[in-house]
């Protein structure tokens, strides 16, 4: 599970809690502490929990870093943080800080709630449709952005993409990242979902086949479309495949929900995720929301289709966003239905 | 405070918390976990709290280690800081594991309790007196312990130490940093402490200090004696006071309780400790708790008189541990009583 649940000695209450902690990814270290703070409070959020107790922050300063650069960065770094907790209705009360060869930035959230404010991942069935609340790509657009100083890598990708595409799209991940995913854990209790989890370090695939093994019910998923920041995929082909995104296991960070909805609410849970604007900061930003794939009669297992469907998905605030027929439900497997 | 307190949305209840995380310190990694983990819990003990509900484990494994250095290691550092947990009658369910240049090992303890299972650390009055119940020198120890390898080093303190002293006081530095402060934090609410903290990285005048900071009363803490284990205090004075062991700075990991108790009470807590034996696993080792200090009128400050009384504390299992008359209570300052 995304985060562990611990029942407390007192009147059926349960402390939630997780804590996650990485590298730096991006180079705007305010939107970095925010990036940090939605990928810690998204295991909470991937069980439907909506609010949080307390949030406890982990940092390093690189050694590396002479004291001016320490302190223009790291306030913002803590800024950031702090701003994406508030906006997640929670406050940093505590932490710790150490001085080490890498920066590192984390934190811990922590709730105490009754049974009927979390999801358990693990009511998925046969029939329900699987919806993902962010698109994919992340680590394919940090690290092109990191290639347009670095003429070796940008000739292996200069025919298929655009500088200012790669721009574009970094910023597209930046702001993806740095968007909670506290509106779709409430839509998970309005359109009853069965199960969720959060879409990071192992892929779309990775956590779908986490998600898959943990349920109750003999489910399967199975992955017809890959919502993609726009292309990340064409870059991902022209390196020769080298991060699986569409293999699916290409690494996320702060990605999105993946949850199984029953097939009548799907439609909804996307209509809603859009209207609402899941986005960044709540500036107008597009929220998005995408069937990807349905559950069938299984083992466990999640795969995706041959030739799934890519969805490219363009930067917010561009028109396009809202034109993609994403809430199509796709047919079942024709072997296993 | 050394722990966050938190109340919650749930019948009077509170969320108290607390994280920490840092670098290995003593060479065999299964100590290092244990230590590690009764640091973590050290913060909630200072509170008066027993029990811990939950517990998660930060790490980050050495990219310098090969794979069998990974393999021998890591697993040991884990399970010692599980075991630590068991003892302190908690588990670990979570926690983040990432690839650093520098090992990490820390972790985050959790209680949500009633308002009556812990001591806010604010309700010093004059005439209280400070314990404290292990004793300083961890620093020193672990130092003068890797300066037998260094000739250079070694050469300024051998004048005033045996290498075997040197061992001995290592060891006794382990234990007592792997020894929970569990037993302390129950013997507070049985001896209606006034307040408390841990002495870790400010040394005991700086943890002193900050707890004298947050008191209602205006109440000063004034330190007469300095429990230290063996040859420590030479060794400090040999290297020309460069750990400032005396001085009350000297860092200290997984430090005593310094406990502010009402005059009568504080000589039945020190015995308490010592029949009680809160050594490392629960193996016969000696416990041990000293007074300190005496709380005065004052300005809410924390000072070590001229010329402390230096308690040598000898290794646990010698005869000598237990002849120290070290529940005499100092006589009031002079100048301001």
């Amino acid at each position: 599970m995304d985060s562990c649940v611990i029942p407390l000695r007192h009147g059926g209450l349960s402390l939630v809690q997780t804590t996650d902690f990485f590298y730096p990814l991006v180079e705007d270290p305010y939107m970095m502490g925010r990036i940090a703070c939605a990928n810690v409070l998204s295991d909470l959020y991937a069980m439907g929990i909506t609010e949080c107790d307390n949030m406890l922050m982990l940092l390093s300063v690189s050694q590396k870093m002479n004291e001016k650069e320490r302190e223009r960065a790291m306030p913002l770094l803590m800024r950031g943080f702090r701003d994406a907790a508030e906006e997640g209705g929670t406050s940093v009360t505590g932490g710790q800080t150490v001085v080490n060869p890498w920066i590192i930035v984390g934190g811990v959230a922590s709730v105490v709630c009754q049974s009927n404010e979390f999801i358990m991942p693990d009511g998925a069935v046969p029939g329900d449709v699987l919806v993902l609340t962010k698109p994919l790509g992340t680590q394919v657009a940090v690290n092109a952005h990191q290639w347009l100083d670095q003429p070796e890598r940008w000739n292996k990708i200069k025919l298929v993409v655009s500088k200012e595409e790669v721009k574009e799209a970094y910023q597209e991940a930046m702001f993806s990242m740095a968007t909670l995913n506290r509106t779709a854990a409430g839509l998970m209790h309005k359109f009853q979902a069965h199960a969720g989890t959060d879409v990071t370090g192992f892929g779309l695939l990775g956590h779908a086949n986490n998600l898959a093994a943990q349920q109750r019910n003999e489910v399967s998923f199975v992955i017809h479309n890959l919502p993609i920041i726009a292309k990340m995929a064409a870059i991902s082909k022209a390196c020769g495949n080298m991060f699986n995104l569409i293999q699916g296991t290409s690494p996320e960070t702060s990605g999105g929900l993946l949850v199984c909805l029953p097939r009548e609410q799907a439609a909804k849970f996307c209509s809603e995720m859009k209207s609402q604007g899941s986005g960044f900061g709540g500036q107008g930003a597009v929220g998005g929301a995408w069937i990807i794939g349905i559950v069938e009669k299984g083992d466990r297992r999640a795969r995706i289709i041959d030739k799934p469907r890519i969805i490219e998905v363009p930067s917010r605030g561009s028109q396009a966003a809202n034109q993609d027929n994403s809430t199509a439900i796709p047919a079942p497997s024709p072997n296993l239905s």
